[in-house]
């Protein structure tokens, strides 16, 4: 991953979001897609987020993640400033569990999309499985890769149902 | 109001909010506090917002209002880039009624504070009259109207309650 | 549009969703992308709905749009078939207001990724505006007509301004 | 159990959800009502899941349950595939505890009904005893067993009423 | 209907539901299921309520459904009395938008189960498919009117589809 | 009425509260329970509401009845000056339909009780049977009136089966 | 408390209850308000509800409280038997955090009134101390004990005052 | 801070509210703006709260800020009292998490307004700043530390940026 040029941008609004966020690095890793992932909140360094966005375009990068809580205003912001498909990941990060930063990305108005993803570890991995999937339709390797995947996942549910039945058996159900 | 320089400036994210943020300037000219209106959108005018904020302070502006509905940065936006206190009326213009827009507004994270009003018109009137309430702690004429609008309101209030006993009458109530 | 192989397919769970999705449709049509749009229910016609998304990659489509309301599936459903990237729009069908289809729709777990829009008429405005993102990445003429867009946008912004300017100036603020 | 064929087929959308429904299986084991339960997922496996539904009433099963979190499609999907009856236990397995997969289960469009029950172990107790309870209607012996057990809540509940006393003298209350 | 003896009663706790609770009947009668539907209300009539569900099963009755809005607890009032599967409808019929009446409905404590369907009009027809469901599982007859019912609405959906090409030829899209 | 000293005292927020708080008056006077009813906001007037609050019990007046809209804080202020048994009713006056009432009542801190109906007209009437029902335990007169009222419904429910057999024949459903 | 007759008559729907409805408990003995209390469900024991309601007025209860969580139709159930005074304490006991039991409670309809306390701890202390304003209005001798209690709160809050001034100080605040 | 007269009191409920409300005094005690704060009710010490307020003006305060839980009214009783500027921060008390709090403060009617924080800790500490804010507009040095307290937030960010690169490698993920 390293010699290569990143190809998707993740940006989170705060360290305090790594652990949902390593989420989608670790997918777009495990489909060898080149990324980076750096801190930069809408409020806190407004410049900084502007900069990283206005170059991300141009220093190749073609998808960008933003992973934000409570009023989550970094995917928006983000998505104003480029034409680079933007994917946002709510973070769980108040007493509201997530739904202030799930509304505050996902209603958007019409002119500025943001696709939004489930709050925390199950948006942050989706996020970088949905990565992939717009870059696959121009890349039948990644493609390939990513229908393997699907087939990984579905051998692990037949496992996971092998697993009931001796849970079953543990409990004298069956 | 017209030759006096501005020390409000009402932005709203969309000229549908017109009806709504009204209220706040109706309140402002009431006090004969100076103000400015624009349109200016946190998503389809960044630079605009931004250009705007940044140059409030040096033209006299004291005080900045945000209204805006549905996934609601504005006032967000505005406040991560000016040291002025701002303050955010949500609006109701999604099937959610407004609670998007107050989440995306009150839920702000430590550091970037935004000064809520409620939902609609309620909020925008009380957007103007908290902005009087500023004003006034360094104007004490302007705190003498403040009280005297909160007596005719008492009084309002009073010949509210005879009305009602007019309506029971009717109603055969008493 | 006729004559070009549609590249986005825009299914929706009812013809009662139309007057919500066509308004992707008007996007798509605006940036000259070739698309269709059928009805296929998750519920009433799975075979009919599994068939579509299974033939799609084949004819040429490399973005999917599901429109749906009440325990929306029909965005979950598709993506579970393909490896498209697929675009969801909850739609406010029930009594409560579009929320039952947003968490249908965005709370997809980890493994089939659904990239949601906001509930309604901006949602459907913004999935095909997130198609054209998409694409633009790999197409220099479509990025510039979403430039062109956004500064279309941005003007638009700034005439709505001043028609509030003639609004105060009508109810006697300026 | 394991010599009678199955007229009730449990299935979940993770063996994550094995402690919940494991209690629809003991209620089903408590009124000896054979049943099988698999894992299966309306998204990680579509077709499993078709294939288990499309098969189930020939081999004699009158009755689905299906227990899911998030956006739980999972009965939905299942009532599509099937004439047989179809119960749904939303699971508590995200931030929105529960909200989304009640919503997304129990909001099912007019066509395909799912018989929802509360979110989480109440629920797939109670998924149980429904199966029963439909069961029991062409079977006195079982309707029978519905009623002891009834009466042995009953018995219950003044139990916990004397230990309530108890506690009351304890606490030196009474 | 008339000369048969019902074997689904449908209560409602006011004659207000009625509306609603009409979709439950008029799906009854397609199916040629004899029924019968009353108002009775948990609150203003527990006595009627408890006597009329007492007597159903003696009556012939196999299946109950019960519609009420609000703090609705007429579907757990007589799921306690019998051993009957009731099904509930959560009406719209107050400012809560029918949360309240499912939340009423759908979150029986263990013991007592309720079969809930969606809030309003596609929760009452559903209710009167799901009874259809139910007694088809030892009915070939009614069996085959479900299959035929569902494709149906398989073939309605493909015309609403047909009808969607004619509207999107009208709007000039295609 | 107008020549026995008041026993109840009804409080709203504002004469916008009047067609929903008169129901409460209407059921009083349907129980022949001397009342009186005035505006009084916990806000706008506060001075007013601690003055009419404490002198209510020295005129006679047993309970109080508080209705409000909004951050509803009326009956919590009125509970607040008292030791008289307060009864709150929220009013749907705002785009959060009646929550943000409901919550800013029911939700009391221990130590000062509001006795919270539900929001609305429903709410407004039973406030008043309440008070019925409070007067009652000390007043065999009123309780037989009460008892009366009670049939009265339960004679109003069976009317209304009535009138629903009705329907459905007029409907073609029986 | 032994040897007088109760006055009032604490419900709760399960022993696990009882942590929160004691407090309604510990409230009436400190006003030595004579109680009883006992566990009933409405769906488990609906016949042993009954029998205790009906029989309540006649041995000297004055007001009923009752406590559940989930689906709380305890309340209804009882207010729907008696003519006395019913209060609710709805319990958090779900994945819905007390919300379900809050609007099971709350939103009851009109004719049958249920005075609602807060969710939880705070609204058990409340029922307590309603119940004593209630008897306080004919009892001189509980009202000085009200009155007591609540000056006792004021010099508590003045005393937390205090403590909060040392916190400052160890804060190095002030 | 301690020879200075307070410019800012903050009032809260309860002294369990210290922990939350103690941030807002370390912002300002950060920006050498002098402050009191003490625990006053607006239900258990109403005429402390009041006596307090009524006196704020005249010995130099500027700025109340009101933090509570549960049914919040705090904030909105001082605002009715004052002509100061008040800002309120709800807190998370209840199982209701903060949302009673958040609805019964930000929802104030038209006339009183309160500036609402989020719910919490960053409500707390964005109560304080912004109090600092509005002190800024008439003081150039405190103006000077805000704008350096950005900077450090700014530079904050960078770091934590930093620290998420070392944690990418220590993950193996660059």
């Amino acid at each position: 991953m390293s010699d290569k040029k990143p190809v998707v941008g993740i940006l989170m609004g705060s360290d305090s979001d790594y652990d949902i966020m390593v989420e989608s690095a670790k997918i777009l890793k495990q489909f060898e897609i080149p990324f980076e992932m750096i801190v930069s909140s809408a409020h806190r360094t407004p410049e900084r987020t502007l900069k990283y966005v206005r170059s991300a375009r141009d220093r190749g990068i073609k998808i960008l993640i933003a992973g934000a809580g409570a009023a989550a205003h970094l995917a928006g912001v983000v998505a104003a400033e480029t034409m680079l498909p933007v994917i946002a990941v709510p973070i769980d990060a108040t007493s509201m569990r997530g739904l202030d930063a799930l509304l505050a990305m996902v209603q958007m108005p019409a002119g500025i999309p943001v696709a939004t993803m489930a709050i925390g570890l199950a948006g942050s991995r989706n996020a970088g499985i949905f990565a992939a999937r717009m870059l696959a339709t121009a890349d039948p390797e990644l493609e390939k890769k990513l229908l393997q995947f699907k087939q990984d996942m579905a051998v692990g549910v037949v496992k996971k149902s092998d697993r009931v039945q001796e849970k079953m058996a543990d409990d004298g159900l069956i």
